[in-house]
């Protein structure tokens, strides 16, 4: 049986199930609008540990097991472990998964690593090759700010079009059965390079990747923004989301209200002093492991497309003058009718 | 159709076909006992860029087309492209498929990257999700050296247990039709770490992931090494070859004299001066795409158990104490009788 929708869409026949989920962020995300809906604030940047990065490992390996609980499942009951995350050679992931004994395939998909994930975990499912799969990411600020732009001590000004990078981790576990939330379709990115060359700019340099991946997405799917009830991209923040409207108002499309960037949630904007809204691995992944799967689950919304954004450039890249290429996948989940 | 065979191998009942592959080397390497297999070897280990980093990308885009053009495909006719690279958030692989078009997933599995792309990209096409697929990966010594170890300029003296970054590349196609070469099973591997933190002795670090995965893979499709014309590690060296060795025959197991690791194929060890052999993501891949499929397609072996490795490690983990985390995924090839 071929699943292809189209040039880049699968739809997933078996549509596999979401058995779990968690959503944990740091103090400055603790504070934001979300607050209530996290598993788990830890009021410590460190988390425990003596190193930024151990701190990151820490808060991932705490979701995962968070999430595991929840299911009732022993982490050795996963068939495989999808993930990624920021730092170099994606140590905060793999030291978090390490003692895990699961099957683990490691990723790099920059911020849209949970989409990714959650990508490959459900196609594992539907393909026959697994029962029960995971999907892994978190990013931290201490780490990023160091590994991608300055000390944290030299205390930098940052332009109004940059972003925040989010201490947070989800994870979400996926299986042949489960919730009433099922993933239906996968819409896989291809790279998608606008130019952008400022790396306090990345909402300008993923908004492109994402407005080809949505629409591939409508396209192969042969339905319209109007058919989802919510819309969420990773972490365009508030610059990118206005650029990938104006992308789609200059097709005539209309987003429309549903439409909401994860960047854009996770800070209030007006007083976090954030600039233009979270970014990093953990942005759109803690609000789907927080927020958008238990709404979902309570009835809020029935049918979401959760569209994470990545800027796939490093420190090394930028500084010998190359552009900054995004990607976007998306992955529609529905609830089941009762 | 549920494909699993005990706990970390899946069985591809479509058996999903090799289409095309490449292995593109840099002039060490081209003057090695491979010399003689490569679609390209460069006498620039720049590839005419002006940065390392631009030249690995350049080497791996350079694979990718040799490897298209064998198979007559435009890129565009791809449906996945599964692809990562040693360098910080894997800039060469997706620096060198930015222009694809094509919807990529982006990997981290180290010097493993060939063996998990070849997976995913085989359980993409049985799955039902695509028709043809392609595994990317390379490495460079030079980008490698001043990432992971000292300036090159520096000179450092190296113990005789390091490792020499092969500068190479390989890729592979696969497709639902093809040649005789055939994707019969993947074992994935768990993240396996024995304490080892001397980041010059990959060999030590990776052998126990090495031999965890192939034990693995023997008792969940009831194989023994005798059932392979040829079992091809990543890149063990010659000390984690014997290691490897070492650790089965404690369990009475003889691996035999069709054990071979890509790292010790690559160089002539007592006259290239790359003391234990070759390592990193092109090693495998290059010996693979350059040398083993192409043995396989001249009848030299029928059945081969391909099982790159990888050290999930990274210089800041190094620096804080960590030990070196390893990694092995194993891919059966099997030549169809005439």
């Amino acid at each position: 049986m071929f699943k292809r929708l189209g040039r880049q869409t699968v739809q997933l026949p078996s549509c596999p199930r979401v058995v779990s989920y968690a959503g944990v962020a740091g103090k400055k995300e603790g504070e934001g609008p979300l607050k209530e809906r996290f598993d788990y604030i830890s009021e410590d940047s460190y988390f425990g540990e003596k190193t930024w990065e151990k701190a990151e490992s820490h808060m991932i390996r705490q979701c995962f097991s968070l999430a595991c609980d929840k299911a009732g499942l022993a982490p050795s009951a996963l068939d495989y472990i999808f993930a990624g995350d920021l730092l170099n050679q994606c140590v905060s992931s793999s030291f978090a998964m390490k003692d895990s004994q699961v099957p683990y395939f490691g990723l790099y998909g920059a911020c849209s690593t949970m989409a990714e994930g959650l990508a490959l975990a459900a196609m594992a499912i539907d393909g026959g090759f697994a029962r029960t799969t995971c999907a892994v990411t978190g990013s931290h600020f201490c780490s990023a700010e160091r590994q991608y732009r300055f000390p944290l001590e030299y205390g930098g000004q940052r332009p109004p079009t940059s972003q925040w990078t989010v201490t947070g981790s989800g994870v979400v576990i996926l299986g042949t059965s489960g919730s009433r939330l099922k993933i239906t379709h996968v819409t896989t990115g291809a790279i998608t390079d606008a130019g952008i060359k400022d790396a306090n700019h990345m909402g300008a340099a993923m908004a492109p990747a994402a407005h080809r991946t949505l629409r591939a997405h409508f396209a192969d799917t042969g339905r319209s923004p109007a058919d989802y009830d919510a819309i969420f991209t990773g972490d365009l923040g508030a610059v990118g989301h206005d650029i990938l409207q104006a992308l789609f108002d200059a097709e005539g499309v209309k987003l429309g209200v549903n439409y909401m960037d994860c960047g854009v949630l996770m800070y209030d904007l007006s007083t976090q002093d954030v600039h233009a809204g979270g970014s990093g691995c953990g942005c759109s992944a803690s609000v789907l492991g927080a927020h958008i799967l238990k709404a979902m689950e309570a009835g809020v919304w029935d049918r979401v497309l959760f569209a994470a954004t990545g800027a796939l450039m490093s420190p090394t890249s930028a500084q010998q003058g190359d552009s900054i290429p995004g990607i976007c996948h998306a992955v529609a989940i529905e609830r089941e009718a009762e």
